[in-house]
């Protein structure tokens, strides 16, 4: 353990959040108590950001694992790993959280094979232990340790989900799209274009979140329309940078394509 | 053998256990007899903690392995490592737990791969031998040896089900939800809320547990009740804490949310 | 060959085994002619019990594995391990049974892959060899050796059975449970309890059998009954330990287990 | 190649075999011409032991693999080991017989993964060679090199067989059960049992097979006759040894059970 | 990383590339504020070509991967390697191109596993960082790195597509076959054929292009005409050198053949 | 590369060809001009001898690579092998002909898992390079390399097929059965047998040819008449050798089999 480096897992800068509710004092409540926690909503509604913002207003070491399908328990819990003395043991990323007092956020955690995640459960309960089979120690977890997960509920399907005895030992956090008036500072503020274009921009991204259902599987994310905000700030026309970074890269379908497009030639129609 | 640190496995304090019935006495049956059994009952109603609880009454250490889909034989019985001086054996929970006595307890064993199971087989019946067929060695279990598997009736499909074959090999026992007077009494020990509250959030959670096979797939666990007082005793108003504890995590249908929100919002009516 | 421990694959002690017909002069012609044997019938009928009896009363090693999906062809004939020196030859069970003489007793053929099983086709005919392709060596096999197999009729399926070319090299043997009286006998003296609660029993057991087809996969075992009656032995009523041991590990239908409950509670009626 | 031990491949004693017809002319004259052969026909007609005739009647050695559904590539042409010094070629069981001149065997060759038989392409055409890929060498195969595969056709479906560019390679040779009266000799020469019993479970052979179709997959192989031979040689009446070898291994169905125990009875109905 | 040859990823001669609109604008600013890429369009419309000439013009170090189904998370992120001394980390493609600030190319990104693309979400957005989970490093991308993907809107299936959670991460650019003047000229420059024939091919290229959907599943590249017009230098007939390189790799469907072969012949009537 | 003994891939004795059409010209302007080249047809009407003369005929090493399903992009690419100083690395088939220049005739590309043969892209376009991306270089392939494939349009499915994108970097040659003058000539010079006898065989082969598509799945390749010519010139009668080479190996259906040994008879009526 004397070899971890835990400054790299520590979030020097305070990360750019606005928040939209009571979720800072929810959250702290649920790390008081060790709860762990589990953050639902929309891809790119910011919680990611959320769980950075909170690990660093509370000064602990975050390690984020982007799960996916291919992820098996030794991804997350450790391995051997053949050295010029034999083998040696290397811990995985949820070991080395428990061990260093670390919130381990599982990104996505419904992507990686539902039977692996059952690996976090020792983790979840009164134990707050995490069995290392392969290595026959018990792990008991640094009091510090939170584990925290994301969820977006949109995606999950009969396949995919997390099983019932998982999701039972998670406190939950519903995020959404933050209100126009707050994402047009935020627009305005990372990329610094002017208030009106921003507010434009939050214009068409809230018209094509009204197509979530009707041929789009989701809705438009805070950070396209940064995106979007970025190139007109590197001098591409609104118009193009709205088509450039809200409608070619989520939709193939001419006539979404076409709605979008109308929506934007329709918001900026002159003098943008 | 020698080198197996067996204290680790000895649960030094007393689990906190409420008997609802006779379990502890037929457990003790069928460790005298050195019985397999099998625990049944939903999702968090108390399996895991029953069987440390009985570990520590009868002074045996515990082995606890949580099966999921990717475990193989040999993560059960060893394999061979490479080492320094070539390849070494390491004894899998399975084995260890053979050769010194301890009680293996196999949480969710359903989700192993069904073949998978049938290792335990020869350590079920009048042989009480573990055959390390990889090593050459046929383990004799220790006269301590204890085999513990749970199974969650509510989850087994026609593809994920115990083989006939290894479920006659085990005695059963059934747990279910304990009653309303002791689960209030559990929910308020823990957490140290009053009793007033945590009687209102069980209350909530029968409601809750009468809309299983209604739109939840599960009842809502004890845990989540303590999670909710957890979150009630660091600050949070009762009504979030059940909304973030017992409806958020194990739902994302709007009429069940609506449902249960409603019932919360009608136990805490006023000055909970 | 020099390494290998063949007394720990001896029968010391004679196994418990209570012939129900010709059963024994069978299988010793068979043995007589080196014929492979395949052993059918249900789960729990005693089908391991008698081969381990007839290796015991001939007096011949017995390798038995236990067969499951996940087995390839080198768990059965070995396989390079690496070593200080490079790499070594580690023989498989199959092999080690070839080379010393034993009975090779492959339990629950039908579980591993299919074609798996034609690794023991030139043991199975007049060439009585194993060719260790990965070795280079043909391995004739001892004059002593012989091939056993068994074989559950009521879990074939279409995707799962033998192949004709494999089942078409073996000498079949058909076992079912045993009659009444034997049944009560083998129950009485394997735990001690009297006789008249062991009929009881029995009778139990074989109102179960009969439900075979109608809600049941599989009869009860004689295992099960003789579970029961050890939990009568360490003293739990006649009725618990025969719901402990004969209905909840084998079913979680309601209508299926009130049948049984009745049918145990109208067979302890009063005073057993 | 000086390690290789040739004389192991040898046939060293005349198998016993009796023609049905010119095959042994045919085979002459295909191996005289070097074509790769293939030979077709039902479980257990004597395909094996033809080719094991031939190779001892034209004093060449044979290499016969028993293919299956996990058999790579490299187990047919060879692989790198790592040894004391790094890494070490070796050569798998075609590539030694295309080495060593001798004749290779690939049994139930369709078993294999259906690409994985391409490998043999380039033995099979005008440029008989073998390219190991990973080794980066071209073997070219000894001038008394010959490929032989079997092919039993009742068992190919849609999903499993060979492909038209590999049976383009091959000519073919048809075999079948052998006529009742070579079958009775060949019977009674193998067990020592008279002629007249041998003759009856002939007489019960050919009435399986009628079945045919009719419920059963496979007709009843000579060896199945041998084996209830035998069994008879030993002391086993002859009803009870063509029930044990001739009825129990191949089938479950009661009807087609009933049926040929009643053939039996029929056969043998005194004094037999 | 004083070991990596940066010049070798560096394109030293300017690429043939011929703009159409203001992508190369487009693409600047999005260089320019460091947003990831998706380029999209048809098979063969010069999607790679433009970003090797990005790359060019910005004089940036450009890797390319061209993705496939059996690529995993390790061929991108990198892996440990066994050495004399132990194992030895070897980093992937996208960790040198992070590390060096190269811009990394992901071809046909959509042909990976799904969920491997989600290694690349933390090197997408605020966190411009990549997580080597296995070896306990977290890599922050260079300033100058940028990451493009290809993305073919025509190929993707249910079954294959990217999750919106990674489009949302892409600024957008829309490719399609080059104007058919430009595409005469390219012809012509590319293979010194004189612009008659260079216009006649590209005639019979737009005739097959309205045959998408129709028939073809896609149109046919400048790349295949470019192939046309080399034959025909190299002294092939017009006619015959449309149908090597125009028609028969494409399809074997008699009917559009046909068509296709008849365009030919009508383009190319008379002295061409 | 000092150690690669190019000699093994020359062609040194000229390949019996009989060219049907222009076919050598066209495939020495596709060398000329290092177009990649595919070469269809259907199963052994000379495809793969086509490419062996035309390597011949211009002295260019030829490097052949039998594609299968299981085959990875590290069988054509390369991989790392561990050796006594650690791993070194080894050029795969497709690596070694780009750096020595030779022709790389990848046969039935398309059993080859369709993503794999990604990996042949950038050697098949304007950048002629091979990125070994686990080796970290970027091979420039030898001026004389080229890249050839086969395919078979009968056996492409929906499930098996070359990607649009990789279909588009080839020129396409058609190849089909030879005439039936020189397939008689061909027959005759390559096995010794009379004219008559050789135009026999044709006949049946061309009657043999008209039911595909008839319960043929493919025609009767050239290679078969030649086999049964080989079978007539050691001694077989003409009827049993045409049986033998040109209906055993191919199909298994009784009409069919009727079918062709009736058309055998007819044309071998008399003195043949």
């Amino acid at each position: 353990m004397s070899d971890i480096d835990i400054e790299q897992y520590k979030i020097t800068e305070e990360p750019f959040y606005q928040p939209s509710g009571n979720e800072i004092d929810q959250y702290e409540a649920a790390y008081a108590a060790r709860l762990p926690v589990m953050v639902k909503g929309p891809t790119g509604c910011g919680k990611s950001r959320f769980i950075e913002y909170m690990a660093w207003k509370l000064g602990k070491p975050i390690i984020t694992v982007a799960c996916n399908e291919d992820m098996t328990a030794a991804d997350l819990v450790g391995r051997y790993l053949l050295d010029a003395d034999g083998t040696r043991w290397l811990d995985g990323p949820l070991t080395t959280a428990a061990r260093i007092g670390a919130i381990c956020y599982l990104d996505e955690v419904v992507e990686a094979r539902q039977d692996t995640t059952v690996v976090i459960h020792p983790l979840t309960d009164h134990r707050r232990t995490l069995p290392l089979d392969k290595k026959g120690e018990v792990v008991k977890a640094h009091e510090d340790f939170q584990l925290v997960i994301s969820y977006n509920p949109g995606y999950q399907s009969l396949m995919k989900d997390l099983k019932q005895s998982t999701k039972q030992r998670f406190v939950g956090m519903d995020f959404d799209y933050v209100p126009a008036d707050l994402e047009t500072r935020i627009v305005a503020e990372e990329t610094g274009i002017d208030a009106g274009t921003a507010a434009r921009l939050v214009q068409v991204g809230e018209a094509a979140r009204n197509l979530k259902g009707h041929g789009l599987d989701e809705g438009i994310s805070t950070r396209l329309l940064v995106y979007a905000a970025s190139l007109i700030s590197k001098g591409i026309s609104p118009r193009d940078a709205a088509r450039m970074a809200m409608v070619r890269p989520i939709t193939d379908d001419f006539d979404i394509r076409d709605t979008l497009d109308n929506a934007i030639d329709a918001v900026f129609t002159e003098g943008s």
